[in-house]
């Protein structure tokens, strides 16, 4: 988002209203229990949600932060569920490392199987992913039975993610979904209860990657 | 979002999982002032986002529900602020009718244009969307400048949209802009307060093309 200087109602410029936002955000958020890696994250979440009690529900691994950096530097693949989040992704700040950004719910050949198998797209595109990208950012923000699946194949060894940003919104197995996540000792960064999207991952994924700039502007 | 019968925990299909999902909202919302018209957008609002605050803050004008089928039964543009939106719109139940989803903001001519007069993007991507798609469904759920601007050229008579579906999210101006809105006696779905975003306003769009699509059916 950015402001012009045509415009008469606002008097401050893009930066300053980020910047604006983000002394709001800390203001009204108010005394909490993330690190200060953490912090950059849960602030852009609010900032994109407007959402304090979502941002309130935010749980990290203790390695999350650090995974997420080294993955983004490290050129792996950004794995999305649906094509919202790939759209949403600042994607110049992966490629400059190699990486990409992958949707795979739409591929001719998830959707064969799927049908063939009789299951769902999500489940599938799961697997492929897992099986194409192992160390990649798996970013969930809709279909609880992708990262029911993704969980699965963990469990059994057949998936490496280098981070898991699992945060489907809804209803139904939403938040099952995401308890079953926090069980697991793998970076991951999701929240309590049913709220998420895939704004709010994007969220996620934009802070990340504005974080491993800096990481790698520090190291030279 | 669809659950496959592998999947061992979930023991009900796709269309019923929605179904639940609906049946909990209603339950949930409780007692409320929308039409049966306005319901269904309500209903997938507060499913696309888990919030009962942001649904319960949705404000509809009196005609918004009619002028937006209106809009896409006649095939008029669908204007998003942001690529998220168009990549969340159910594209196929535009098309059909002879619709179309248009983003300016990284139009050539739309960012020459906003250097060359030192504004945002989002101010001349939506001058640009307001001179080629009168009568369309504008569909802001990010840039509060781009909902500024339209309610600016709406004042000046320079726009004449089928359907505002102005939704920000965010600290500085997204409030505001949106009290702004509700003052144009126009067709507008909005909210009051901070939230809102792409997945809302991609509800929103998905909602009112299913409802189009039914009065097309009921019309036969």
């Amino acid at each position: 988002m950015d402001f012009g200087t045509e415009f008469k109602p606002l008097t401050v410029q893009p930066q300053e209203i980020e910047g604006l936002s983000f002394q709001m955000i800390t203001a009204e958020l108010g005394v909490h229990d993330f690190t200060a890696q953490q912090y950059p994250v849960v602030q852009r979440i609010i900032h994109a949600s407007a959402d304090f009690e979502l941002g309130r529900g935010l749980v990290f691994h203790p390695q999350a932060i650090e995974a997420g950096i080294a993955a983004i530097l490290a050129g792996k693949p950004i794995v999305a569920d649906v094509r919202m989040i790939e759209a949403g992704i600042a994607k110049a700040r992966i490629h400059q490392y190699g990486g990409d950004v992958r949707v795979h719910i739409s591929d001719p050949d998830v959707m064969e199987e799927a049908k063939a198998l009789g299951v769902t797209r999500a489940i599938i595109a799961m697997r492929k992913a897992c099986a194409e990208a192992p160390g990649g950012i798996f970013v969930i923000g809709n279909a609880p039975t992708a990262l029911l699946e993704l969980i699965r194949l963990v469990k059994e060894g057949a998936a490496q993610p280098g981070l898991v940003i699992g945060m489907p919104v809804g209803f139904v197995s939403a938040a099952e979904s995401k308890d079953e996540l926090r069980k697991l000792d793998i970076p991951y960064i999701s929240n309590i209860g049913r709220k998420g999207g895939s704004t709010v991952v994007v969220a996620a994924v934009n802070a990340l990657s504005l974080l491993a700039v800096r990481h790698a502007a520090e190291q030279q």
